[in-house]
């Protein structure tokens, strides 16, 4: 099974998360079972690669019966890891750090927000969303001995480098980056970039494109 | 030219902020001048890809001589609309809001922000970034007088797409959304949905199959 999970193209995993989202919409309306065609149409897909795609994992659905959503989603969130348990922290105490920490559909992805870390004298000791802002000498240290999964950094550029080295050395599984830098770290420590910036240069590419079309 | 524009690939138009990125990377460090070899392997992806690429848009460069930084950088800017001036709003002046509204990479990316808006009477009034935070009352009115190109929300999803429907009303040319709703807008409004959490569900995955291999 893991060897199969390996070949799972990037596309195919990049999609998961969408099912995931919307399948929990559905729920949310009280929806207990969605034929493929209508999952299709209302993610704006084709109902053969949903089909294809789920294959990868050995496949959901039952012919004519559609989809059973709930356990659609379990099975997602199972592939996804998402009922690991995995724990984060964050670390940068700044406007987007503090954003992160109040976004609650973090944690009903099955993260756990367990440390927040900054180096202003004046943040640490507050308090984020319950958690008291420890000082970032002690992040190595609280990696290692909570086993923190995730560190999400929200850290100026200049600092995200040297910070992502600190996170690996205290045993870090995972980095999400907001960082402009691209990060240098072990292949065997995942990083998630996203990059604000590039969804707004998409988006003038669009309106542009718009422009053009009415001119 | 628009003609062949539009027939561009979704995934290639996803690319080229990327190649944006990494030029001005490479300008800051004042290399002027680089191989389809050398930008490949910064870039981690086939010399052809890149080739291919910008091939879309005419090609850019002289066989054996590489790529002209500036120029490139130039093209790929002009080609993304990043140099029609484009105007933004926030609204919603909660962490998130405000943590957009201080990164400075948007004005870098020649997007000017214009207004920021909330409907909390405490935080109205207020300055961020030197702009004053104006009543959500508002937008319609400045959206039209002001001819203001992108909408980014931080609103709350319960209110995503009400807000939606306003700037839209207003004529906005295009929406930067960071709330989990999916919006209904004309087909000649473009939005860009910003998931942080499908981030965190790649991440959690990528953990697992890491995890995986270890056993």
């Amino acid at each position: 099974m893991e060897n199969n999970e390996r070949r799972v193209p990037e596309v195919v995993i990049k999609r998961l998360p969408r099912y995931y989202r919307y399948l929990g919409e559905l729920l949310k309306q009280d929806i207990q079972r969605i034929s493929s065609n209508s999952l299709s149409k209302l993610m704006n897909v084709t109902a053969s690669q949903i089909r294809q795609d789920l294959n990868y994992f050995g496949g959901f659905g039952q012919q004519g019966y559609g989809y059973n959503v709930r356990s659609l989603i379990d099975e997602i969130g199972n592939i996804l890891g998402l009922n690991d348990g995995d724990t984060t922290i964050i670390i940068g105490a700044g406007n987007l750090g503090r954003a992160l920490a109040n976004h609650n559909s973090f944690a009903n992805r099955g993260f756990k927000l367990v440390g927040i870390f900054d180096n202003d004298e004046s943040i640490i000791g507050a308090k984020i969303c319950g958690i008291t802002v420890m000082s970032d000498l002690e992040i190595e240290g609280f990696i290692r001995d909570n086993s923190v999964d995730v560190a999400i950094l929200t850290v100026p550029n200049s600092a995200a480098q040297d910070m992502a080295k600190r996170v690996v050395d205290g045993g870090i599984r995972g980095i999400l980056n907001f960082s402009y830098s691209e990060l240098d770290v072990p292949p065997n420590v995942p990083v998630e970039n996203v990059h604000l910036s590039d969804y707004l240069m998409t988006l003038a590419y669009r309106i542009k494109s718009e422009r053009d079309t009415e001119e």
